[in-house]
């Protein structure tokens, strides 16, 4: 192949900046970093690319190198938007994909110049069309999970009016719940969806509910629809389960135009070790809004997981808000273990512009409705 | 909620088994095995259920708990059908879904029983079909990657053309090429395939050329459907970008009925750290399996990715063969950094049955064409 033969051709300049830490001593550090500028690109024996503008600008470009600590290096990269297709799916595997398969890099966050955010239309209500929706405007929303999964549909039915009435805004499916023989789908979402419904006509209240439509293949567009046309108002995914871009999907359908949120099941991998996989801030921030949703529910850092410190949750709240060209704000959603006794200690962080999620710890007191109202009566004391 | 009116309800008793690694102190290990059981079931206060035998099924079961090393228990837990759809995107929901998000938790293997695996179809064509396929019957197969992206399609299809004029067996996209300007899909995919086809014709053989079928949501099987019109004889994926169940609709789907490749990009993150998410033999064994995938690409121990050990290239071989029901034994195909000079060392792992990917490599003699000459007759010399 004769390579030389592209020096007459132009890329257009347009470039997307992803800021990742190697944490490797120097030498090795930048050994890599000059590696993943061709490993996510062209993924070929450099030496064989001539030194034209060409080939030097199809690869990525190391843009800064630096010391941020001790065996962590800073590492911001460009990469040309001819890489991309441009969409989520291709950006992901511009960012981490073969070097997923290489320890210890870390994507901390990613820049679009405009020209590639307007091919990403991100979430359709975001923090100010979810506020509408729930007619709450001055205070966080309060979420919970109908659960657990072995209760029946009826059952779960039940507890969902329970808490619609209790003055919850967000119930959601615990994302257990799928499709199994002892609360099945299409049964579920038809008698919780009616719960609610029921429930808003005596609360007068706007409470949404947000069957899990996480699911095989063909059938997520298919349980969506039928979410809609049951009188669900939001719907929950999770999209490492499913890919990035099924968010992307659902969001954009007109025929569904319901919030999406997002559930961090099975991706916390990308997460936990700190030094391989995505930053708190990219993951679920930036990720989740460039996919589509509406709010990235993550666990929060008081909790069971104890896997997000204060400062991943304070990265989280910015990344969910940044200026993002054409892209929405939304909502962050902490949960994982929020109880009546915890939630205290997470309000100066997280302010108004927040959903929290309680599941389990709603089941702690003598009734699920008291326990309700006893949320929502802390949250709205703290205005 | 009453609880204990549950306690006439009976489950099938049909259980599934997954082997785990939790890497902490004894104390915190057991602690911790307890705590998967429900947070993978019914993520609820454990506490709150009745103790009868319908909620204690429901939940996981600690089967065996037992100390492998310091500081590392194998941990094995049963988990009720009833937890799942039964589907691939619930089962890894289940096996690791929350606890994704809590560190050093590995799962090493799951065993289903027949009643399960009866639901996974698994590949169409698997290592008996591909050899089939390309009619080699006795040797490896050799596999190599069309690119740098940056070039036409025209030139990549002429590459494609003289690698299989040179005896390669299976030809890919590169796993960055997808519906870029520089080559988009449809141009790319019509003059590769052609291009693979005239070879054949010249030489007799019966290569096949395999599409990157990784895209969007919606557009995957419309470019699965595209390829198969075209005149491609296999498909490329990249599972945990478009999620895992695609894999299975790909395979599953009779109008395309090709052999699924399934790349490793995006998914190293499960697998390198080697105290969280997966093994090399769930990874790229069991779970591609289980998915449909008929070949399980993966980095070679000898690279440059340099994570895996030559136990987990073993453990891949294993688990890529291994007796599961109805589901057929797949290649195994170790890549990322082979040459001519490395895959000698390669040799007596992986014996007969295994894709040899070299992508790169290829082009670093003094043609395209002669080195895979040389490929093939070094790969023949074995026999």
């Amino acid at each position: 192949m004769d390579f030389n033969k592209y020096s007459s051709k132009v890329l257009s300049g347009i470039r997307f900046i992803v800021t990742y830490s190697l944490f490797y001593p120097e030498e090795k550090a930048i050994q890599l970093a000059k590696a993943i500028c061709v490993e996510e690109t062209v993924e070929f024996p450099a030496q064989l690319l001539p030194k034209n503008s060409y080939w030097q600008n199809m690869v990525g470009v190391l843009e800064k190198f630096e010391r941020k600590e001790k065996d962590c290096f800073t590492t911001i990269i460009s990469y040309p938007i001819e890489a991309m297709s441009p969409d989520i799916v291709q950006l992901l595997n511009v960012i981490y994909g073969n070097i997923s398969m290489i320890e210890k890099i870390r994507v901390e966050r990613v820049d679009l110049p405009d020209e590639i955010l307007s091919y990403f239309k991100g979430p359709r209500f975001g923090i100010e069309g979810l506020r509408h929706l729930t007619n709450v405007y001055d205070r966080p929303l309060l979420c919970t999970a109908i659960k657990p999964m072995g209760l029946t549909s009826e059952d779960l039915a039940q507890m969902a009016f329970d808490c619609a009435c209790g003055g919850i805004d967000i119930i959601k499916d615990d994302h257990g719940l799928t499709d199994q023989t002892l609360a099945p789908y299409c049964e579920r979402v038809s008698r919780c969806a009616e719960a609610v419904i029921r429930a808003n006509r005596e609360s007068g209240e706007n409470c949404l509910y947000a069957p899990n439509v996480t699911a095989p293949a063909e059938k997520i567009l298919e349980r969506a629809i039928f979410a809609k046309r049951a009188g669900a108002q939001a719907l929950m995914i999770i999209p490492s389960l499913v890919g990035w871009d099924v968010v992307r999907m659902l969001s954009e359908n007109s025929e569904i135009g319901l919030p999406i949120l997002c559930h961090p099941s099975f991706n916390g991998v990308y997460f936990t070790s700190k030094i391989s996989g995505f930053s708190a801030f990219f993951m679920y921030g930036q990720l989740i809004r460039l996919a589509g949703g509406d709010a990235s529910f993550f666990p929060n850092f008081i909790g069971r997981f104890a896997s997000t410190t204060k400062q991943d949750c304070q990265d989280i709240i910015m990344s969910t808000k940044i200026p993002m060209g054409n892209i929405k704000p939304i909502f962050p959603g902490p949960g994982g273990g929020n109880t009546l006794e915890t939630i205290p200690k997470s309000i100066n962080l997280y302010k108004k512009d927040v959903i929290y999620i309680m599941g389990g710890g709603l089941h702690l007191g003598k009734s699920l409705i008291d326990s309700c109202k006893q949320f929502r009566k802390y949250i709205e004391s703290q205005k």
